[in-house]
């Protein structure tokens, strides 16, 4: 196996793979990031060529999608017949643009996003998500199982980055909550460690409710057995928003679903679930 | 005890009362609230006065602040030597005013915060924080388990607000990203039922760190067993926001957070843990 690139993420990549039992070609721009992983056997190339010809498996972990091709554009030649497993973050455009330059060039690509940090790849905690062609998710299947959890989530090149986004997105709204609620607390003299605990109750109780979420969007019906309505809620928000001025905390992560709620409201689904605000967040409609 | 206010919560208190074996009087604004709890063995009282009259325990959870002074201001002389719960939804400084006032006229306040939505009322899965003259809450704690686990959070009246209002803020916030992780799935044509149990097991993994935040926001120290520092979060975060466009998804609930992350960064912090985000929203610093 060839891995590009050796930050924190790449490194860890390449010393799992070593880990597996698996041969291990290296290639880094700024040279002296292999030395610890050349002593543990390692093989480092001089060049991208280099690395590249020396397996049949490529990853690629490298800075952004203009670093992927700044790398892999000089030697799309020797890629042809190989595989090359992108593990670069990226949007799902990206991953389709690459995708069809891989066609163009005669090479499968497999389009990947890590869903762990650095720390945890090879451990059972994480996980990778691969779309492209499934033959060559088949084939090289059980060399990536020494990332972590290898999920192929579909054809579409694009769909590893979406799946990937999607989940990121979800962890960022609940860190936007986090800090929200410690500096609320924060505000009123309260010792963090002192509220932690019941958030982590709370969160827990109520973080169980995606399957419910996705039927209502699949069914694009919020009105079914409808707990506390959104215009309960976004009258109930009023109090978010005041009590924040009130301690001196900016509202400014929490305001955006006030605006949402107060606008599917006055668009007459006050009686409906929560749910239903992802209306507003589809653009495209 | 005396319930005050009979929508769907009020409803589920004075319930939850019966079943636990207690004398239960209501009154609502609008009659023929009350009449299931009657024929369950409830007294529907005639006024305010005769309500609080009844019950050296007197539970509020009506609209808003404003209904409460409303309510409960013409019968303010009534109520001294006895307890009043209040439930309605409020913020910090609206529980401290009304603690403030209960104290001119005699009687003691507990101002509550109730983490459940009616059907989880008398469940163990309900908790209800409270916050006033802790002997009050000592001698009427036995008849408020009735309603789910009590949980005293302070002497100052402001506190089951505060706690109650930053616990609320949390879950908002995880709502933001589930919203916006749907939305980025649906763009993409994936069935929401078919993501739905990957979202599940992800913010299972990553939901599990406030008692780190809570150390970190504490020390007010951002630099210690950085993994993913917020410079590489906040360059990683353009990702979202263009997948979004791309996907036709507005970015409007997770922009606020990159643009937090670029403030941070830009005042030297991108080698710092991203909780130190939480400076940016204290205002009153």
């Amino acid at each position: 196996m060839t891995v590009l690139g050796l930050g924190a993420m790449g490194s860890a990549l390449a010393g799992a793979l070593l880990a597996a039992g698996r041969p291990v070609t290296v290639w880094n721009r700024t040279p002296g990031r292999a030395d610890a992983l050349v002593a543990a056997g390692v093989t480092e190339a001089g060049s991208v060529a280099e690395a590249v010809g020396a397996s049949p498996l490529v990853v690629a972990c490298l800075w952004d999608h203009r670093s992927v091709h700044e790398t892999l554009d000089p030697v799309a030649d020797a890629l042809a017949g190989r595989t090359v497993v992108n593990l670069t973050n990226g949007t799902p455009g990206q991953g389709r643009e690459l995708g069809a330059w891989a066609h163009e060039h005669g090479f499968a690509l497999l389009d990947g996003g890590i869903m762990a940090v650095p720390p945890m790849i090879g451990t059972p905690a994480a996980f990778v998500l691969y779309s492209g062609p499934e033959e060559a998710f088949d084939v090289h299947r059980a060399a990536l199982d020494a990332f972590g959890e290898s999920r192929f989530v579909g054809t579409d090149h694009g769909m590893a980055a979406l799946y990937d986004i999607a989940l990121l997105s979800a962890m960022y709204g609940s860190i936007m909550g986090e800090l929200h609620a410690f500096a609320m607390v924060r505000s009123a003299g309260v010792p963090a460690v002192e509220f932690a605990p019941l958030l982590q109750r709370w969160t827990t109780a109520v973080g169980g409710f995606h399957e419910r979420t996705a039927e209502l969007v699949d069914a694009r019906d919020y009105t079914r057995d409808v707990v506390s309505n959104l215009g309960m809620q976004a009258a109930a928000y009023h109090n978010l928003i005041d009590a924040a001025h009130e301690q001196g905390v900016s509202p400014e992560l929490l305001a955006p679903l006030h605006a949402l709620m107060l606008r599917r409201t006055a668009e007459g689904h006050g009686h409906e679930d929560t749910v239903g605000l992802i209306e507003l967040l589809l653009t495209r409609r």
